[in-house]
């Protein structure tokens, strides 16, 4: 069933070990989309300017995403520059320009307010929550936040939770969020707050769903080579959120739908991991179904005992 | 089968969040051989000074651990002191005073000699090959080292690689005994050294045991309180060599092998996990197989998809 994302369109210049590349497709939006859409039918919000080149668009409609929620507006398209360190475990933001993402209002065509899924990629949580209300007939209702939203909107961002399924975040936000440094106690008190489940990444040794009566363990995949890890979160979220939707998932039981919620999260290792082997979005330029599937068959084969 | 483990046999000074304790039975041999007697029957081979206490020779009794092995010189017994960091993911030495394990060569009584397990606890790399030399009918030989080692002493090391059926060692000793930051091209170079198998321990992330054919990826447990992580990573492997030599594991064949191997690494982060549930050993005096069979059973429910 169809699914709805939320977020951040944009242009990326990113330098890790393997190589240097001064302006590529990026955006939290642009990486969850593409990997949902892998699973089930997307739609789009978003902003860019009119830099916004036209292979680009041809690249999102050529996985069938629906761009009508994408506003083109006078201006350049959100800008961010960075560089990993020699492991990849850590980056440097050099220039973040947000451009016409600034003043980024969120506006739901007609045709996407009945849809059943809605993921809201990290934006200010008073915009998630206006486009969370709008969708009143949403089944599953998830998404991402940051540190700074965790400062200095908490408040805001705690209303906005209350209207969530699932929240996705990595280890350091969520016990930013908690404001406790075990994890397991972190994740009870997030689950307090609202949602039903949380998904807590871990970068390359995976990611936790964790629900009020059990979690799960997914493992990051070992790649031999890393090229680049920019958009790897978000890739998570697209294959965890899009498998959900294309199942038919909603989470009001969790009990029940216990077995595909652990899919759901291997899935979003699945798709992680494919984002690194290549520059930005390329992978997705040549990924087929068929390999994701392999590939959620290896997890199966170097987890099972 | 029964198992022979070599190694240091201590006392600890630790201080964690969760409190100081100023003197406490420790070392490396006596982690892995009080994890391991769970499984099979112990005999260890160390050395301790005039002070070692006898309440602590009777835990290590308690347990059926054969103590022929352990020497008692004059002296007193190797000292460590350390300090962890608030989220006990670093800890800084302060003091250690090797005392008599500064001139520790192993002594293989008679009995020994003929076991068909043998694990080398993190000593000299000359050290422990002179005691594998002595073991000629073993089936099954592992053992750990130290970054020490691999910088004063790596062509000794790797001499002494050549008769180990597996090495068992952190993800940092890996990327340095390999000089490559890939923990997959890693283990390939390291399994090019001599060991058919290669368990990487990645402390709260579990651990992932290598072959040239396979791999498998077990998740770290999620405590709910880490009081102390001091001896994790050794009871870990006395988990792992303790179930194989139970089950009678040689490695000749890994293929045939696997489940068992699989489930032995799982039966090391059970260990590992208990251990950090109380100061030092405390944890074995209380530990029964039951709990340890239930908390493998919980591993299943975590990471079955």
């Amino acid at each position: 069933m169809s699914l709805v994302v939320v977020g951040s369109v944009a242009y990326d210049a990113v330098e890790t070990p393997h190589g240097k590349v001064d302006r590529m497709l990026g955006g939290a939006c642009t990486y969850i989309a593409l990997s949902a859409s892998y699973f089930t039918k997307i739609s789009i919000v978003g902003v860019v300017g009119d830099d916004f080149a036209s292979e680009d668009v041809d690249l999102l409609s050529s996985r069938g995403i629906d761009l009508e929620g994408l506003e083109r507006v006078p201006g350049k398209t959100f800008f961010w520059r960075g560089v990993y360190s020699n492991d990849m475990n850590d980056r440097e933001t050099l220039q973040t320009d947000l451009n016409v993402f600034e003043h980024f209002q969120p506006k739901l065509p007609a045709s996407y307010k009945k849809q059943p899924y809605l993921f809201l990629g990290n934006i200010q949580p008073g915009l998630q929550k206006d486009v969370r209300d709008q969708m009143t007939g949403a089944r599953l209702v998830g998404g991402d936040t940051m540190n700074l939203w965790i400062e200095i909107t908490r408040d805001q961002l705690a209303e906005t939770l209350k209207g969530w399924d699932f929240l996705l975040i990595n280890d350091g936000e969520a016990r930013m969020l908690a404001k406790e440094n075990n994890l397991r106690k972190a994740a009870a008190k997030i689950l307090e707050m609202g949602p039903k489940i949380l998904v807590v990444k871990r970068g390359e040794y995976g990611a936790i769903l964790f629900t009020p009566t059990y979690h799960f363990i997914a493992p990051g995949y070992l790649l031999q080579d890393v090229f680049d890890p920019t958009g790897a979160g978000d890739c998570f979220a697209g294959g965890f959120m899009g498998y959900l939707a294309s199942r038919g998932v909603d989470i009001a039981d969790t009990a029940y739908n216990r077995r595909e919620l652990f899919r759901a999260t291997i899935y979003g290792s699945v798709m992680g991991s494919f984002c690194c082997e290549k520059f930005g979005v390329e992978r997705f330029r040549s990924l087929t179904r068929p390999e994701i599937d392999a590939r959620f068959q290896e997890f199966k084969d170097f987890t099972d005992f």
